[in-house]
C-alpha cells in the first residue's frame, strides 16, 4: 500500500522538491482550467485566476556531523547564501564542513513556480524547510537589519528526483484503439466501445489536405458536424501538419497526435478521399488510479455494474484535479469536488489529489468572489477541508490552508445582510442545484444558511484542532495560540447565532419542515428536499425533527424531485443516515441503473427518468450540452461504501472505524476500502461476515436474529438494540469471521 | 517635441498593444528587480514581488460603416468572441461586415502579461478598450448568465506594430571604446572615462581560460578583486563560453558580450597569459534620455558642469524604471524614485517612465507590506501620483491608479495607533534618512506625521480630482461619484484632524520648531531639519512660523548637518521657498562642487564633506558599499530648473506657468525646461531677459530697479511688491526680450 502511505501533506523522510504551498497547484490549475474548447475556440474560466510567487526564498538550519556535498537544483535562477554569505552564481554542488549551517536559497521563475531540490547525505529539501514570499527585512535605528517575513513550510509533492521538474509535470498516456468503425456519408465514424478521454492519433498518413474531427460522448453528437460540442481540424501538407485551432504547426511526418485533449466516446473523421490514414487514441490517466483501492460487488449485477460504471466516472474525471465533467467544463468547481473527494475516500484514496484541489480551488489573496463566483460553493471549500482532515487525520494541511480558510470567511463576513446572513449580493451566482421546476434564488436563502453554518462551525473546529496541535517550533509569523484561541469564541458564536436565526425564522411548526426563502421581508413557505436534508446530514435538528422530515419531505411524493445526480448524493445520504438503506438501493438501481439502460458507459450530469431519447442529450439549450461524464454522477462509489459495506472513520485518520454492513435486500456483498494504513476488505453474506483491516481500532456492528459466533474474539451485544452485536478488531490482516442471522 | 506630446496615458490616436493595467510594469520590474547581484550571485528585492494576471478579457463595442478585416496578433493563447459567439481557434484575421458589432478577446500567458493588437481600419486596439481580469458572471433563477466584473481601460506604451512583441522590450545598446588602459599586477585596468552602464565584450578572443572581470565605479574598487561589489568569471574553452556567475553557456565564438549588465568607469581583468582578448562594452541606455530636453548653463563653469554631471546621473538611472544607483540597490525605491520624478520634469518628461514605476512600486493587492517596506515610502508614492498630475494634467492615470491608492491607504489606516497617528509597527522599516549622527526612528516621529498628512491631503485632492472629471461611459464596477465624494469627506477629516494633533504635540512654541518624535508617551525634544524642511514645503505652517524654522532650524549651525543628497533636496528646496537662492547656490557649489572635486564623474549616494579619502567609497560597512552614482545625487537639475531658471506650473499640465528666473549672484545664466506641450526657454542676463513658451499661459516674474522695457508687450508692476514686475506670456515660440535692471 506504498500509493496511500505516501500520501500525507506531512511526509518527509526523502528529498522532494519544494516550493511555496499552493503555488504549484494555482500554475497547474491554469494551465488545466484554460484547456476546455467550445467548438475549436477557446474557453477559459470566467472568474479571477492567479500567479504563482515569482521570487521566493527557501531557508534551513542544520548541524552536520560530517563533512558532506549538497547537490542542488532549482527551477527559475537562484541565489545561495551560506550561513549568511552570499555565494558568487548558482552553486549545484556546495561542499560543507561539518558544523552547524544556514542555507538561504531565494529562487526567481516567471513561467513556472520557483521550486527547490537538494539532495546530500544527511540535508535534503523537504516538507521540515521553510519558505516566505516576502522576507522582508527593515533597519532600526543604529543601522542593523532585522530579517523578518512570514515563513511556511514548502508545498511538495512525489517529485523525488532532481530530474523530475515540477513544471514537466504531465499525465500518463496509453495507446487504445477504437472497438469498431463505419463509414457514414464522407466520414468515418470511430466507437472506442466506452466513454473516454485523451489525444487523438493519426498514423501512417499518406496525402495531403484538412481533417475535421468531430467528438462525440454520443453517437448522435459525434456525427452532428454542425452542433457537436467539440471539434478539431487539422491541416496536413507536405511540409507540415497544422492544428488549426491553436495554429500549431510541427514539420510533416507520417503519424501525428493532436495537441489538444477531448472526451469522447465517438469520433467522426471527414477528410479528403485523397488523405489517408489510421486512427486512434492516447488515453491520458491518473496513474494512481491504477493503485489498489475501493471495490463493490453485489450478488446483484446491476449494483455491480452501477458500482463499475461509477469508478469509471470517477477515474475519468480524476486528472490533474478533481474536475467536473470531462467534455466540458473541465474546470475544478468547489461544489462537484466536495463530492468527488467523498467518493475518492471510498474509490482511490488519493489524498494528494484533494489537496491539491482545495488548494487550486482557493487560489490567492485577495478574495475578490466567491470561490467560483458562487455562495454555496465557498461554504462547501470550508467544509472539504474538516472532511479530508477527518478523513486522513493531516493537521499539517489544516495549519497549511488555515490563514486561507480566515481570508475566504471574512470576505463571506463582509457580505452578510444587517441580520447577519448569508443573502446573495447581485454579483453571487446562487446555484442550488439545476431543477426542473422555478424555485426562486433571491433574499436569504434557508439551504445557504445552513451551509453557511457548517462553513462557520468548520472554521470552530478547525481553530479548536490547531490549538490543540501547537507546533514545537512555529516558523515566524505564523498564527499563535492567543489567534485560534479568539477564532474558536469568534466562529463558535456566529455559528450558534446563525443557526439559532435560521431555525426561528424557516423552521415550520406547521410543516414540520424548513421553508425555503425570505424576500423582502416575507417568508415563502415552499418546501424543497434541499436545506432539510442537509439539516439531517449535518445534525441540526433533533431526532423527532429528523423524523418529520423524513416523512414530510423525503419521502414525501408531493415534494418536487431531484433531478441532478448532484443533490440526489445528498438526499440519498440523508436517508441512509435514517437506516432507508433499502429504498435507497431501489433508487440507485431506478436512477443510475436508468442511466445504464439508456447506454451510459460513463454517468451523467443530470438524468429525468421522464426524458426520452435526445432530450438527454441536451442542455443550457444546446443539443449536446449536456455531459455525460460527470464526477458528481458516482456518488453510488460512496453511498455503496459508507452505508452498505458500512465503512467510515470514527475519529481522524481512521485511527478508529466502524463497519457497520447493511445487504439491505442483497443476497451478498464484499469490497474493499482504503483507509490512510490500507485497505479493510468485508464480504457479507446473510449467514457470514468476514473481515479483514488494516492498522487502526475497528468495530464491527451487525444485526442478527441469533448470537452470533465469532471463533477468536468476543461478540458483545449492544445494550440498547438488542439485536445489534459488536465486535473489536484490533489486529491488522486478521480475517475476522463472524457467523450469524441476517435480519 | 513629438517624444513629448507622444507621453500621455490617454493617448489612442494608433493602433496599439494593450494589456492589464499594471501588468506589463509588474513582469518588466520582475526582471528588473532581480537582476542585481553582489559579487557574482542574485540579489532580489525582500519584498513581495508579485505576478501578472494569467489570463483576461479585452472587449470593444463598435459600429462599422464599411466592411472591414482585423488583423489579431496576441502574446499568449487566445480565443475570440464575436457578437456573443466563440469563434472557431485563434484567428489572425477576421472579416467583419459593415454594422454593429462587440468583440471579447480572452488572453492566457504565464511567462507574461496577455497582450493583444489589432489593426484594421477604422478599429483597432488603444485606451478606449476594455480589460477585466475577473469577467464574473452569474446565473439568475431562470438559468440565464449575466455578465459582471470589473472593467478597466488598458495599459498600453508605444508598441505600435505587430511585430514589436512587450515581452521583448529592452533597452537600446552602443557599443563604447575605454579611454585607456593600464597594465595592473597580473591584469589590465580599462578606465572608460566616466561612471557609465552596460554589458562588457571580448573580441578577437584567442585562446583558453576563464577571465575574472571586476568593475569598479573607482579605481581602487576595480583593482580590490577581494572587496570590489560587483564581478563576473567568464570560462573559454574550444567549444563554448560561459558565464559562470549566470551557468549561461554559448558555442564558442570569436567575441562574446556578457549575459549581465554592469556599473562601472573601470574594469580590471585579469586572464591566463595564452588567452587574449579585447575589452569593449556595450553601453545601454533609455532611448528617451536622446530627445530634446531640459538643459541649464551659467556663466559660472562650476555650477554648468554641476547640472551636467547632475544630468548624466539621472540619464544613468533612468532606465527601465526609475532606479536608486546603477551599481546596487539597481531596484526602484519610492522615497527615491519620487525625487528621481521631480528632476525629470526638468530634464526630460519621460512621463511614461514616472507612470511605469510608480504602477510597479505599488504593485498588486493585498497589501501585506509598505512600499519597500518602508513606511515613509508608502507616504511619498502617494503624493508621487498627485505630482505626476499636477505636471502632466493626465486624469487618465490618476482614475487608474485610484483604487491601488485606496487600498494602500487602508492598509496604512489600519496599522496607525489608538490616537491615530503613523507609529511604526515592529516590521516597518522607518527610513528617514542615513545620518551620522544618533536618530531615534521608534514610536510617534513628527516627520512620518507630516508625510502622512501630505498622504491624506493627496487622497483628498485625488478624489475631488476625479468627482471634477467623471467619465461620461464608465466601465461596469468602477468608482462613481458617490464614492468619491464620500472619500473627499473621509479624508479631509482624516487629514486635518492629524494635522491638528501633530501641531499640538509637536510644535514648540518655546523653541519655535517642531520637535523629534514621543516614545513611551515622551517627547523627546530633539530638533532635526526632517520634520521642520517638510512642514515649510507641505506649507503646513504659517508664514510667521515658516520664518521661525528658517532661522531656529535650516539656517542654524548647531542643528545636525545632513550628509545624503536625498534630504538635502528637501532641505534646499525648503530654503529656496524661503528665498534663499544665494545660499542655495553657495551649498551647491560647496557640496556638488565638492564632489567633483573628488572626482565624481555621476553623483553620490552619500557625501559628507569631512571624510576623505577612501572613506567616501565605504558604507554599509563595505570598502566600496556606496553606489557612486546614485538618482537622488542629481537633484541640482531641479533646483536649478524650478528656483533660479524660475519654471513651474501653476495649474495642472502647464495650463498656465510661472516663470521667476533668479541669478542669486550668476553673472547670467540660459536653459531649457520640457513641459507637456514642448520647451520653454530662458536666458537670464543682468540686464535682459528673453523668454520663448510653447502652448500655455505663462507668465514672466521678476524683479528689477527701474522700469522694464518689453517693445511687444506691456510690462505690469506687481501691486504689493514694487519692484516686483510681471509680463504675460501667451504665444508660442514668440521670443520675449524684457530689458531691465537685476537686483
Amino acid at each position: 500500500m506504498a500509493t496511500i502511505s505516501d500520501n500525507s501533506s506531512v511526509q518527509t523522510s526523502k528529498a522532494t522538491w519544494i516550493w511555496y504551498p499552493g503555488d504549484f497547484e494555482i500554475w497547474l490549475g491554469n494551465r488545466f482550467n484554460n484547456r476546455r474548447t467550445e467548438r475549436g475556440g477557446m474557453f477559459p474560466p470566467f472568474w479571477k485566476q492567479d500567479s504563482h510567487w515569482a521570487t521566493v526564498e527557501f531557508s534551513k538550519s542544520f548541524t552536520l556531523e560530517k563533512d558532506e556535498t549538497l547537490h542542488i537544483t532549482a527551477e527559475g535562477s537562484y541565489n545561495l547564501m551560506l550561513d549568511g554569505k552570499l555565494q558568487f552564481g548558482q552553486p549545484k554542488d556546495l561542499i560543507l564542513p561539518a558544523g552547524e549551517h544556514k542555507l538561504n536559497i531565494k529562487v526567481h521563475n516567471l513561467a513556472s513556480p520557483p521550486a527547490l531540490f537538494i539532495k546530500g547525505t544527511t540535508v535534503h529539501t523537504d516538507a521540515s524547510w521553510l519558505v516566505t514570499y516576502e522576507d522582508k527585512i527593515w533597519i532600526d535605528e543604529n543601522g542593523v537589519a532585522h530579517g523578518s517575513g512570514i515563513y511556511v513550510h514548502p508545498g511538495f509533492e512525489n517529485f523525488d528526483s532532481a530530474g523530475q521538474l515540477p513544471s514537466q509535470y504531465r499525465l500518463r498516456r496509453k495507446t487504445v484503439a477504437a472497438v469498431s468503425m463505419e463509414p457514414v456519408k464522407k466520414g468515418m465514424l470511430y466507437d472506442f466501445g466506452k466513454e473516454t478521454f485523451g489525444y487523438v492519433r493519426l498514423a501512417t498518413i499518406d496525402g495531403q489536405g484538412t481533417v475535421g474531427i468531430y467528438y462525440g460522448e454520443s453517437r448522435e453528437e459525434a456525427l452532428d458536424t454542425d452542433y457537436c460540442e467539440t471539434l478539431d481540424r487539422v491541416e496536413i501538407t507536405q511540409e507540415s501538419i497544422t492544428d488549426l485551432a491553436t495554429g500549431t504547426v510541427c514539420p510533416y511526418s507520417d503519424s501525428y497526435t493532436l495537441p489538444s485533449s477531448k472526451a469522447f466516446r465517438y469520433i467522426y473523421v471527414v477528410a479528403p478521399k485523397t488523405l489517408l490514414f489510421e486512427v486512434s487514441a492516447d488515453y491520458e490517466y491518473n496513474t494512481f488510479n491504477t493503485a489498489e483501492s475501493g471495490f463493490f460487488h453485489s450478488y446483484d449485477n446491476e449494483l455491480s455494474k452501477i458500482w463499475r460504471v461509477s469508478a469509471h466516472t470517477m477515474d475519468l474525471t480524476t486528472r490533474e484535479f478533481f474536475l467536473d465533467g470531462i467534455k466540458r467544463d473541465r474546470w475544478t468547481w468547489s461544489g462537484d469536488a466536495i463530492q468527488s473527494y467523498l467518493m475518492n475516500y471510498y474509490l482511490r484514496f488519493n489524498s494528494r489529489l484533494v489537496r491539491r484541489t482545495i488548494r487550486q480551488l482557493r487560489g490567492k489573496d485577495p478574495v475578490t468572489a466567491h470561490v467560483n463566483t458562487i455562495m454555496d460553493y465557498s461554504f462547501y471549500w470550508f467544509k472539504s477541508v474538516y472532511d479530508y482532515y477527518f478523513h486522513t487525520g493531516d493537521v499539517g494541511f489544516v495549519r497549511e490552508i488555515y490563514p486561507r480558510m480566515r481570508s475566504l470567511m471574512d470576505y463571506c463576513l463582509e457580505r452578510l445582510d444587517q441580520d447577519g446572513m448569508a443573502a446573495g449580493q447581485p454579483d453571487d451566482w446562487i446555484f442550488v442545484d439545476w431543477t426542473d421546476f422555478p424555485m426562486p434564488k433571491r433574499g436569504v436563502m434557508c439551504f445557504e444558511q445552513i451551509l453557511f453554518c457548517k462553513a462557520l462551525e468548520t472554521m470552530k473546529l478547525c481553530a479548536e484542532l490547531l490549538c490543540r496541535h501547537p507546533l514545537s517550533d512555529p516558523p515566524q509569523g505564523s498564527l499563535s495560540r492567543k489567534d485560534y484561541e479568539a477564532d474558536i469564541k469568534k466562529y463558535d458564536a456566529l455559528f450558534n447565532s446563525l443557526l439559532k436565526k435560521t431555525k426561528k425564522l424557516f423552521w415550520s411548526k406547521k410543516l414540520n419542515a424548513f421553508m425555503h426563502n425570505m424576500d423582502q421581508g416575507k417568508v415563502n413557505p415552499m418546501i424543497t428536499k434541499f436545506p432539510n436534508m442537509f439539516a439531517i446530514l449535518y445534525d441540526y435538528v433533533s431526532p423527532q425533527e429528523k423524523k418529520e422530515i423524513l416523512r414530510q419531505v423525503l419521502l414525501n411524493d408531493k415534494i418536487e424531485k431531484i433531478t441532478t445526480p448532484y443533490m440526489r448524493f445528498y438526499e440519498l445520504e440523508a436517508l441512509c443516515e435514517m437506516g432507508q438503506q433499502e429504498s435507497v438501493l431501489k433508487e440507485i438501481k431506478a436512477y443510475w441503473g436508468g442511466m445504464i439502460r439508456e447506454g451510459a458507459t460513463s454517468f451523467w450530469e443530470k438524468y429525468n427518468p421522464q426524458e426520452k431519447g435526445l432530450q438527454h442529450l441536451a442542455m443550457y439549450g444546446r443539443p449536446y450540452g449536456k455531459s455525460l461524464c460527470h464526477a458528481w454522477g458516482a456518488s453510488p462509489i460512496y453511498l455503496l461504501g459508507k452505508y452498505f459495506l458500512g465503512v467510515r472513520p470514527t475519529s481522524p485518520g481512521y485511527a478508529t472505524f466502524e463497519i457497520k454492513p447493511c445487504l439491505a435486500g442483497q443476497r451478498s456483498m464484499n469490497g474493499r476500502v482504503p483507509t490512510p494504513h490500507g485497505i479493510i476488505e468485508v464480504a457479507v453474506y446473510s449467514t457470514d461476515i468476514y473481515v479483514t483491516i488494516p492498522e487502526g481500532k475497528g468495530e464491527l456492528v451487525f444485526y442478527s436474529n441469533c448470537q452470533p459466533v465469532c471463533e477468536t474474539d468476543p461478540v458483545r451485544r449492544d445494550l440498547i438494540d438488542r439485536k445489534c452485536y459488536r465486535l473489536k478488531l484490533t489486529e491488522p490482516y486478521k480475517k475476522y469471521h463472524v457467523h450469524y442471522e441476517a435480519i
